[in-house]
Parts: structure tokens; sequence; C-alpha cells
């Protein structure tokens, strides 16, 4: 009996390999042992994230990541500029609201990219802006932003570029320092093919300059305690031991294969799904397609709900819904980190074939 | 060859039975199957805190619910009282500092515990207090402190009691309801046996109206929207899936037992402890031993590092040193959790014993 495919934007399947080192007998933290790995992990995590900044992590989700470069970074009544097209944009925006900061909200049609000029003209009304807030791939639409052309343009402002990569990481390339990011914020279990429940945040020296003067009372996510401990392999407080193992041997897999090949990968396996749904004369919804999912348009008098039942039930295939406004009406088609490969884009492909002409109705000559 | 055995005071041993449970293929955390895993830990959570009030799960080590604890239930200029006598209460102190709360404390002599009598006059001179801060084992002495007797007071009176259960929980009795405590706060990889990660926080009803009216900024620890989606057997952010699994797995085991058994159990244990430890001629630094750890006073002329060093490296067993000003001192000796049985205890005491001759020059005949 087949298991289950997690076709989900996260989390998504872990390998085997990673999930039995998430299981070896415990260590205790404050040891040279987890100091060797902790200092692996450190080095690695710079490699995938292209930077030679460092590169914290956090005992929470991407969420908890999401705050603590708000919190770290900026003070009340800063002014931030929110840039959203989804989801997980507004989620950022929501974010520096809750800490009463002064957010100039764009929000962009939901499906498209942000343009560069966009960012330049919020920036020209804005020149006061501490922070320019963007989502790398909005996994609600399945778009990426334009982060290298948005980053030529921060970079010659005295705002600090704030990148959810939540999901979007080494799925979608991103060169942090090459492009000029500031900060880089991301999650365990999308592109790093690992369970949820571990969070990473990136910051270059302007960014680190920054936490020096935030003003938002903090504890737990302390960037400063966190930057401090790295230098002696060490975190303020207990991590998730078992999971920077799986971490560990997650950066193995991604560095043997290269992270140039992994974006490749990416690349090749999202443009064969676009290409066979598109095939089935069905509509993609991002006008700017990230290579860590494909959300596809379910044609009027479908609801993705049923097809993404059935596919489930009957391939044990799992795909997710639209959300927000957008239940019901697309499906989320995920082809990142460890599912992306043809075996698995192909199973996914199957099923919702399958789906689409037995729940939907959709004519087999079409396909 | 044998493994590592860890004695430290968290992390402790995980049983096989939890790991392989964390390793098990990744489930998406929005599907019938994983709310029927949250619903199953959630009531069981319930047992173990010993209360009918919602017990919330957060993905975060100890830390972030002890600051949850204080951001989601007070307000800058509240007053605080806190009771310290460690390093736990201390923290648990500066939390609610970093929150600009009006703190009022009370240092109690490390080694020793507070007295009800002292939380008593605290409150009768800050009438207008808040809450109460209290540790239940403060990990860095081994002490217990009366919580049962504190609460008793407490009760009486609007302020909340608030105990930082992190080391505590399933090591020393902690009954939430009929004590009548207001907010239990816990981590997972002590008395929970299970790698650090996961986080508790539990609250009464009146921390729960507390809740309505706190001031402080927040977004990923929200108890309102955990509250909430708790209803739904669902969480507001993305959870830690595979230590939840492993969470469900260790309830499992503590229920199978009884939680009154497995307190008899660390009460046992401890007290074998202690006692073939003072049966060397060594002193106990805590005057009101904690269940889940013993911290024995190295005579003078010695080193705690030293007899650590040793152990580990020709017993392959782990224990701790004393933290701040009592590095150097004691040696903390854990019985908690999954390393609460007596052959661990006597592989631990057998090392301490070997260590403290060899290292120590302690004579034989003292023994």
């Amino acid at each position: 009996m087949k298991d289950f495919l997690l076709l989900t934007p996260g989390p998504t399947k872990v390998p085997e390999r990673i999930l039995q080192k998430t299981a070896v007998p415990m260590i205790h933290h404050r040891t040279k042992e987890y100091q060797a790995i902790l200092e692996r992990v450190n080095a690695n995590l710079q490699k995938v994230f292209v930077t030679k900044n460092p590169v914290m992590t956090f005992a929470s989700s991407g969420t908890g990541a999401m705050e603590a470069s708000i919190t770290n970074l900026l003070s009340p009544g800063d002014t931030v500029i929110s840039i959203s097209a989804g989801k997980w944009g507004e989620r950022y925006r929501d974010i520096a609201r809750a800490y009463s900061m002064d957010v100039k909200s764009f929000e962009i049609k939901y499906g498209e990219a942000v343009s560069p000029f966009q960012v330049e003209t919020a920036l020209r009304e804005h020149p006061q802006a501490k922070a320019v807030l963007v989502t790398l791939c909005e996994t609600s639409t399945a778009v990426v932003h334009p982060i290298e052309k948005i980053a030529n343009i921060t970079q010659k402002t005295n705002a600090l570029l704030m990148i959810d990569a939540i999901s979007g990481l080494l799925c979608d390339p991103l060169k942090m320092d090459e492009w000029g990011i500031d900060v880089v914020v991301c999650g365990s279990q999308k592109g790093f093919m690992l369970p949820p429940g571990l969070s990473f945040v990136a910051v270059n020296e302007r960014a680190a300059k920054a936490v020096l003067t935030s003003k938002v009372p903090k504890y737990y996510f302390n960037f400063a305690e966190s930057l401090k401990a790295m230098k002696k392999n060490d975190t303020p407080f207990t991590p998730a031991v078992s999971l920077v193992r799986g971490l560990d041997e997650a950066l193995l897999m991604v560095l043997e294969e290269g992270v140039d090949n992994v974006w490749k990968r990416h690349a090749e396996i999202s443009a064969w799904v676009r290409s066979k749904l598109s095939g089935l004369g069905l509509e993609l919804f991002s006008k700017a397609p990230s290579q860590a999912l494909t959300a596809v348009v379910i044609p009027g008098g479908m609801s993705s709900g049923d097809l993404i039942k059935y596919m489930r039930d009957t391939h044990k295939v799992v795909m997710a819904d639209g959300q927000g406004e957008l239940q019901g009406k697309i499906v989320r088609f995920a082809h990142m980190g460890a599912v992306c490969n043809k075996e698995d884009a192909q199973r996914g492909f199957e099923a919702f074939h399958d789906a689409i002409i037995k729940v939907g109705g959709l004519k087999g000559e079409r396909v």
C-alpha cells in the first residue's frame, strides 16, 4: 500500500535519512558534541542562504521568526513599507502593526507580483521608511516576487529589505549578499525538508546595527543574545536538539546536491507541472510563478475542496486548497524540497488529472 | 559499549518508544488525522497537569512559554511579585522586568525554599499585585517551593499565581485545580521525556480573563488565538508536528503508569539518591529537596567540573555543574522523567562515587 504523498506547501515529506537523524539518542546541548554539530550547521546554513552573514536558528515555527525580525530590528512608530499580495505578505504587515509601527501597506492584486517600480515609488513617498517587508514566495498565490530588483532599489536607501523566505528558500533562487538583502527569514518544513519547529533569521551588518537601536521589549527572540551566543557555538536558550540534528543532515543533503542544482531541479519540475496543468486547458493563478508550488484555477462549477478530497481518498495524494477568499477556487500543488522530483510530481499530476475528470467532469479529450 | 547516560536536568534521555514516534512519516497539520492526535494530546495534557483547564502547546523552548505567560496576562506597569531562589526564578523576574512591569523582587537564599509567610507578607506590602511568580522546582539549586501553601494564600487575593513548572512537572507533585494555581508553565525535555522544542501553558478561568485586558503587544505567543483554535483542535500557527507526535506517545506512557505512580517513583528514587550521597558524608545543597534532581556540595579543594569530566570520560555518565555563582561548587544529579529508575540512578551513583574517590581524593572508608 502506498504511503500518503504530501504535496502541500509545507509541511512536506521528510526524507527517511533526515527522520532517522531526528530520532538518535538525545544529547545535552552544552557539550562539545553538540557544539560541533552547531558549528557545522551554522556554517552550512550560510551556504544555503548564500551569505557570509550569521544565520540564527530558533525553536519556533516560521511566524515566530517573522515576529522576531520585526521586534529586534524596528521600534514602535517606525515607518514600515509592507508589500503584500496574499496571506503571507499580510501576516508580515499585521505583525508590524501589532507592534505599533506606522505601516504603509501596498497591496498588490492576488496572483500578481509587485513591480520594482512600485517599491521605488513607495520609498519615494515615504523616504523615512526604516524597512520594506516583502515575501519571496507568496505561498497563498504561488507568486514569486522580484527580490533581486527590489534589493537594487532598497540598497540605495536607509530602509532595510526584510524578506519572508519561509516557503521560498531552496526553491526559488535567493542570494542574500550578492543581491543586497538585509534580512532573510525562513522555516524548516519547506525547502529544508524538515519537520516544522525550527526557524531561521539571517541578518547583514546593516540589520545587526538596527538591533542595537530597537526599542521593542523582547526576551525569547533576542538577536543580540543569539548573535553573541553563536560566536561560542551556543544558543541563549535550550535548542530543539533533535530537530537541529535533522537540520544538520538536511544541510548535508542539500550541499551534496549543490544549492545551484537544487534550484535547477525546482526550475525543471515546476516548469513540468505548469506545462502539464496548462495542457489540461486550465488557467494557472500566478502571473509570476514560484518554483515552490503551482496554483491552478479550478473552473467555475467545480470546487477545489472536492478535488482535494478525491485525490486524498483515492490516490493518497494531499494537495492544498486556496486560503481566505481563494478557498474553493484554486488547488495548490507543491513541488518543494523532498517532493520536488519527477516521480512525486508525476503521481501528483496523475491524481489531479483523474480528479478533474471524475469529480470535476472535465472532458477527457481536452487532455 | 554503553551509551552515554544523560543525568543532566534536561534534556533527559528520550525513551526509544517516543523517539521512534517522532520519526514516523510527516503528516499535514490541517487534517483529520492530526486533529485526532491533537484532541487526544490536549485531553491527556489536562490529566498530567491535573486540571480541567486548557493546556496550550507551543513550538518553543520553555523560556518562550515563560515569556508568553507574562506578555499575555499582564501589562506594563503592573505590580508583579517575583519570588526567586536561583537562576530560574530570576529568569521569570527578568522577563517581567523586560516588559516594564513594576517587579517587587523577593530573593531567597540559594538552597532554601520560600516560606508561605514570606509570600503572605509580600502580598500585604503590595496588595495591588497582579501576579506572583514562583518556580516549582528551582533546577539551579534542586529546591522545590511549597506551591500548595502559596496557592492557599494567593487564592484569597486578586494576584494570579504563575508557576514555572518547567523542570518540576511530573517529578514534584502539582495539582493545578485542587491547589488553586492560576497558570502553569512547562517544557518538554524534563518530566515529559521528550526532546526540547515544545512548551506548555495551562490557564484557569481567572487567568483567561486576564488575557482579555493584557496590553503587551504579541503575535506568535497569543493565548486568545490559541485558546480559540484549541476548541477546533487546531493551532494558530504550524505546530511542531513530529514533536507533538512524540508528546502523544509520552502522555500515553505517563498515563499507563499513572500520574500518582510517576510522582511516587520520583519520590522513591530521589530519596535513594539523597541517602546514598549523604552516606558518602557529603552535604546536600537543597534544604527543601526536589524530586527532580539532587544537588550535592563538593567539598573545598575539589572542583565539580573535574568530577563531571571524569564521569563523562570514564563512565559515560553526564551530570551538570552548578550555574552562576554555584559553578564548580555543586554537582547536579538529575533523576527526572525517563532516567528516574533504579538502574540509571545506580549507574549515576557509581560513577559519582568512583569520581569522588579517584578525582576528589575522598577516602574510601568514608563510604
